[in-house]
């Protein structure tokens, strides 16, 4: 259920409304105020709770309305259809995620490998425009026998390519027990597909404060990843991003997954959570990348994460899809054309969009 | 096996190699001539024929090569690379479909319903900018209750709309004893996704003239696909178009459908075949529709169908994935403006694509 | 709708009741005469049927129900949840398939590759206890350039095979313009997966007398399935069998389809129409059958189809998938174990399922 | 690769082979001794052993042979084909898991809710034949809003039940800090689907003792599977049951999921472990149970989860899938007739499969 408030009304009345619902029902109150309204979230049993009755609390109170969705707090009702924006300090400044900024680019290679090839990855994909640098120390594979990644010490090359670069540092949490070796060097903390159902760990990361990137679980549906959403958010943490990564499907044998982009519109209209695109692992296959970052682009998303190596053949895990960076730079290249038509490019990538038009009418889908 | 002929090759000498392969061992061989070369493809069982002993056959020969895919016709390779375009007269004109030609947009109502109804639309999705009126005389449904399509009367509405604008005529034939009905007046001769594996109907629809648009089965692998395209090709008729329309996978809620994007690049590897994209059966959802169409752009696609109807609400079929003819008109001129972009687009879209500059650097799929 | 009519209902009641209902309010009114009690079903537009003023046309009239699924005759509650039988005449005499009746056991090889062997086969599987040779004239096969059966003259073959053993036929249907040379010898007439969206097939095997073997689309749900079903009662064919063969999901390494055996419990509840299970094309290897065999009976099957070939390594088609006769044969002795356990055996199976206990306690459904 | 030994082979040849093998390679090397033969496995990098050399150590070796799947320990080649059995100690006596043992009957309630609930339903279900009771203290739930389990307090409760009936427990450990909680009273360790590939709790669950039961992703493949099944052998446990409960496809109407059967041939022909089904989560409806319980049991399962509970119809979670006690109590006395025929019932069941005629051939599979 959701309180939606005038335009206008005083911070102490909000604060007195909030207060006298939630010991009149004992629900949660959760405040998000937008550019022209506030709208306050009630978390709980709301079933017996009287529409009517919330709104005599005070001539303030605009409408009442009750979510119809099973996630609450991610839902784009939830905060009466405006979007959230997620802001990651890095020391290049902060980077903002959402619908009203520019694209955000996550570049990097699968593992971490050693420093001279995370350093080197990260200084070529800064120069090419991105803004953060993934990497993984710590990788889940399909056999306990493959690379696993090289753990903690993998987290110190990362730091060590944030130092040198000032890039942002994406970098996956498999295990609760390595979350504040992670935390101190990650700028956004990555849960992948593997783990979007490992409900113990999306508690875990949603009680501390680094934004999270949570992938969609390989066959979830739409619905489940937002319920895995909504675990984050509701144990505190407001920050998360959600990541399509290509889902299984009854054909693997050209891209490996189906990079499911209608994701996009559907996100879109069901939460206020930024959206993002990995098409490397999406398709698996570094040939089919572009094509796929270039339609996320033009279907409104708002960050891609693309994987990039110095030398594909050669790498420890996903060398398949990774570009090498030369590539990377003409995609980026390529990308910035799109994104500045659909008006979602700056450079640096650090500022809002300006009020020009943007190509893809919004109105068009309503 | 397909022979490339060096630049030059004299016309009799094509035949005569073509002849005496033949002839010797008993294959069907099939030419394509490109712009720099030809070549010969070679259909039966070639497996006994020695390479060393083809090339022998005219110092005209470059290389001989053997297809390593199952579908042969409509591989890439036996083209040696080129891409095929597929030409369609219409009252207004001939109308390309290719990767080198301008996007073509089909659109119009997923079932014909009345004169008026059928006219107005394809005279608002003409202004608009569409080269094809798309529209069901025979419609596959579910339910042997549902309305199932107006039949060869709604073929002669087809032919007035077609006499009022000009506009070719796309329409679906579920069974082969339509076919000179429909083949009379459709300039493409839809083959829907529920007969993907009609092999029956494939084999009759390679038997005439009239180019074939040939949708993707809802489960269909991209090998079988293109194994019914083969169909098609085998039984004489090359001129056929490949649509995506969405995929069955785990989750229909939102999106009724997967729209597979991936098949862009994906296809563009493997064959020579022009590629239609489908967002309104691919969502099934009409507030889905613009962001994939965008998308399909930017990924490369030759061609668009999109489902316009007067009055979607009342519509005897698909309503809720069909767009109204205004919010056609401006999501028409947002896909003008990435056309563009991409040098795929022309006013009106009877050319060929210029020399300027293509944003999607090609170079990158390589 | 259905009218329910109370036990004792005189004959000219019925026609009575029949022509009234049908002439006020035009609807189609389709008798099914159980062991107890007799049911109207009404076909068309019920909407506005109001259920008391039909109750009132009689007091023979015990009951008037709308039926709540979109499939209609085919649904368990238009026969208010009677199993129906398919009889089916062959040189041995007639055979049910129902869930009252031993189970049917039809076999055979993927394709009639020649007299010899076709023969041979019959006999062998006759002498195993088969009740239906199985055989292919007309073969969908995945690419133009497969053996594709050799048509016409293969009917024959079959019809040698029959007048040899006595045997009752199942053969494939693939193109309206066979319908008739197949009718003539097949004693049911089998509609490929591939097919199963075919309307216009369904119509024609509708509008015809024999019985009919509807196979599972490769990815039909369950309700299209019994759609598709309903499409030929609905023409007037009441013999439909279903058969499920495997469904196409993510993992196709090992099993080539998924066999879905929960269809059993799921279509016994939402169908009165017989089913068939066939482990042969459900698993795609021969070394998978037997146990699934074995499964389909204990859930409760109807009746089985199983390919058996004199030498699987040198099949024209489906080699992997094939048992040997003799494997067959004591795949068969197994099954009559299993068979009498579930009271759903008898040699030959041309009989009633006596009265003695069923294994699986028919309440433990309720 | 394996080493197989002749039998006979003295215990001191056996350890010094293993002894000089791993000295050689740096492999490290794991023995099994069946009835007849003892077989060392060689898990590390043996790309580079030659077998030829291996064959010298010893006149004892039989054969040296690699091993082609990705997983080693799990598969039935590294035992050379001979079965595994997991022996599980409970109260009542040793439970035996195993393709040459009797049927384990696992029962119980989805979560527990109270003491007088689970004591009572492990009295109904012991009763009527179970060895182990099942019950979920950590509950996995796609909403957070959700009953999560009662936590350490239900692990008490299990307790009790263990102690008033001497079944064995199985339960499900979601989080690795739960580990030792769990593990105090839990006979059988449960890892979940949604858990199946989080690879540290699979290492940590292998790093000890317990017996563990490794339920198939929703949507993983059968090599995915054993992989994630190697992870825990690779860990040190050997000790591993594989359970299906049903995959995820285009299809949840009915079924909830699709119980995939099939595993039962193919798991049979690529690994040693014994195999559970649990119908239950495999349809998600109480109705569709006993059928595929009792087809679980003809296709050749090693044991079966079965859902009960006293009130379904209040149940915390999964009501719909239970069954009530009265209705398991019959459906344990249709599967004991049914397990008798195919020699794998004992009451109770605690002893060996005696020598008589096993129904389902077993050469028919070869």
């Amino acid at each position: 259920m959701i309180i939606i408030l005038k335009s206008g009304t005083p911070v102490e009345e909000i604060t007195r409304i909030s207060q006298e619902v939630s010991e009149t029902w004992g629900v949660t109150v959760e405040k998000s105020v937008g550019t022209h309204k506030a709208v306050l979230g009630l978390i709980g049993d709301t079933t017996s709770i009287d529409k009517l009755q919330v709104q005599e609390f005070s001539p303030w109170i605009e409408q009442v309305l009750r979510v119809q969705q099973p996630f609450k707090r991610v839902s784009r009702e939830f905060r009466h259809g405006e979007a959230s924006e997620v802001v990651v300090p890095t020391p290049n400044g902060d980077v903002y995620f959402g619908e009203r900024h520019p694209i955000v680019v996550v570049a990097g290679p699968c593992s971490v490998e050693n420093e001279a090839m995370i350093v080197e990855t990260a200084k070529r994909v800064k120069a090419a425009g991105a803004q953060f640098l993934r990497g993984g120390a710590y990788k889940p594979r399909t056999s306990p026998y493959a690379f696993q990644g090289y753990g903690e010490s993998a987290l110190d090359l990362l730091a060590a390519a944030r130092e040198a670069t000032g890039l942002g540092i994406v970098t996956e949490l498999m295990d609760a027990a390595d979350l504040s070796a992670v935390a101190k060097i990650a700028d956004i903390i990555q849960i992948g597909a593997r783990n979007m159902h490992n409900f113990s760990l999306l508690k875990k990361v949603g009680a501390q404060d680094k934004p999270v990137l949570l992938k969609r679980g390989m066959s979830a549906t739409i619905d489940e990843w937002l319920m895995a959403a909504e675990y984050i958010l509701a144990s505190g943490n407001p920050n998360v991003i959600l990541c399509e990564r290509g889902i299984r499907t009854f054909d693997g044998k050209y891209a490996r997954n189906t990079l499911d982009l209608s994701v996009l519109p559907v996100l879109r209209s069901l939460t206020h959570l930024p959206i993002m695109i990995d098409p490397s692992h999406g398709t698996g296959r570094s040939e089919y990348v572009p094509s796929m970052a270039m339609a996320a682009i033009a279907a409104g998303t708002d960050s891609l994460m693309i994987e990039v190596h110095p030398n594909p053949a050669k790498a420890l895990s996903d060398g398949p899809q990774s570009l090498t960076p030369d590539k990377f730079d003409r995609l980026v290249q390529d990308m910035s054309v799109l994104g500045k038509v659909v008006d979602r490019w700056s450079t640096p990538a650090f500022g809002r969009v300006g009020e020009s038009r943007i190509l893809f009418t919004p109105e068009l889908s309503k």
